[in-house]
């Protein structure tokens, strides 16, 4: 018998459905052949990209001879740009804008590695560092309203090219996704007095069946309902709304323990594709968005999404949360 | 320039950044090797199916040898099942319940094809008939509250199975994505009198630039504020809210309609997969629901989803509405 589940946060159902790991398919996915062409990301490329808007470490991004562990460039095939018009015109025409706001690549490695879990301690720290940096940089720009930090590793994951990269995209409107979480952790706030998230966290450690694993700061675990086998959910054990603001020690406590979880997906499972995205506060401009819980959502990419998850806005997982979370916690690092 | 623009039936934003269509793909897709076994669905291998609850033509159903053009069964690896406990016992515990519903197959054919452009008209009239009482059918079990009809075509429109069929999922909730647009179309009749789909179609025949097509009772237009790259939405040009309701000619004309659509999507594209999913009204049970106008949603799938698409819920389309319907208007059929 499979089982309903509802997400308190979005307060979408996934239908937990494990007989359906059995089903046949006749669709062998053979693996994508990846193109053998200078990676516009290696060290020695700079040429094939805009010009770097950041290098980390800062202290050598003025030397002669380039020498960078992360390089943070602007998007060459932008999904949006800040040469459009002020967003305020939107006022007129309630449905289209202009395509303004950022869109930024992180290059995580001079080197060609293909996934985060292969980073130096180094690489990861400067990774999680960029996110915080090109957010604050962002967020002083007063027509935009949110940035989305996310990661697309191997094909069934989107990524384009194979060199291991996240992305920034800033828009002027705050994403859906983000605004029904953010209204979801109001109401939950209103009528129960506390933030979902610090709840989840807590009712989590006591049931223990759903914890991954857990750091100083973090708790780490599948989702109660889950839409993707083997997700994981990321979340500051004490109340926080922003990302941004992390202490650098802590930031570095996170970079360790994502690409920790990375590494465990890639011993449980044989390469798979997955994206993560971090869910900070809107840039508030004096609104109080305190009780938002910032959190990080990490997704492998296993199952296809089809004409039921996007006619229904439903999922169906056919790994149990439970099993999942039992599975990644035997895995040694 | 990118542009941005907000869906009023759901109030999303997309962008559409054309510039993108342009950028580098490091993985070529290979095409996944379709594994040559006995098809289950192919005439002459019905006890690999579970036993069917309708065939067509009705007629030929008895016959001791089996003789049909379209057969509905079970899925042999349901979703959701008819064995679980009423819903109700949802009161209680909030988040979850036994995943109680019916998961059936549409086997459009007794032929081994793969897509529904192939289909004769016999056999594509029945399937269309076939939606309909299926839908008719679990409508009348009062713990569900939704039947969502949907396709699946080829590898990256996530079918398992490439015999040429449809599924139908009822549920004891309303799916999210329906709820959605209810929510909307009662929200916009509270606001302006009348439907916003109604609205879209008087707006799109006078604008012309985004119709693919028009027959006596339909309409076809690429939505201005399209997901996916030459998405299509058919709506009844006459305000209707449920599709079962449809007369059995008019239903002909609707299944010939979206076999010519496919067949323009196959003429522009090279065989792409796709979904459709058909928006009706739920099951009312006594509340108004008039104010809906049922259509359906016919998406290629070229793009992939990633984390910019789960982390935003908002969607990157590299091919304008405009451009997509001008292509697909072209096509001679």
């Amino acid at each position: 018998m499979s089982e309903f589940r509802r997400d308190i946060l979005t307060d979408r159902w996934v239908i937990l459905a494990e007989n359906r790991a059995g089903r046949p398919d006749e669709f062998v996915p053979a693996a994508p052949r990846p193109i053998v062409t200078p990676c516009p990301f290696c060290l020695g490329n700079e040429q094939e990209t805009p010009e770097a808007v950041a290098c980390y470490p800062p202290s050598r991004a003025a030397s002669p001879h380039p020498s960078w562990e992360v390089r943070v460039v602007p998007n060459k095939f932008p999904a949006v740009d800040f040469s459009g018009a002020d967003p305020s015109a939107r006022a007129e025409s309630p449905t289209t804008c202009d395509g303004r706001g950022a869109h930024e690549v992180v290059i995580e490695s001079p080197h060609h590695v293909v996934t985060l879990s292969e980073l130096t301690d180094e690489q990861v720290e400067w990774t999680f560092a960029a996110y915080q940096d090109r957010l604050r940089h962002w967020q002083d720009e007063s027509d935009l309203a949110y940035g989305l930090v996310f990661k697309n590793a191997r094909a069934a994951g989107g990524a384009s090219l194979e060199h291991t990269h996240s992305q920034l995209i800033a828009t002027p409107m705050v994403p859906v996704e983000v605004a029904g979480e953010l209204a979801r952790c109001r109401e939950y706030q209103r009528k129960h007095a506390k933030c979902p998230i610090c709840e989840i966290t807590i009712r989590e450690l006591t049931a223990e069946q759903r914890i991954v694993t857990r750091t100083e700061h973090f708790v780490v675990c599948c989702p109660f309902a889950s839409r993707f086998p083997y997700e994981m959910m990321v979340m500051p054990s004490k109340h926080a709304s922003r990302f941004e603001d992390l202490e650098q020690e802590v930031c570095n406590e996170l970079a360790h323990l994502v690409r920790h979880l990375i590494s465990r997906l890639e011993r449980t499972l044989a390469e798979p594709a997955y994206n993560y995205w971090i869910h900070t506060a809107p840039w508030n401009r004096g609104r109080d968005v305190g009780y938002f819980h910032w959190h990080i959502h990490l997704a492998p990419r296993l199952t296809r999404m089809a004409g039921f998850e996007l006619g229904a806005g439903y999922f169906i997982n056919p790994v149990s949360p439970e099993a999942a979370a039992g599975r990644l916690r035997c895995r040694e690092y």
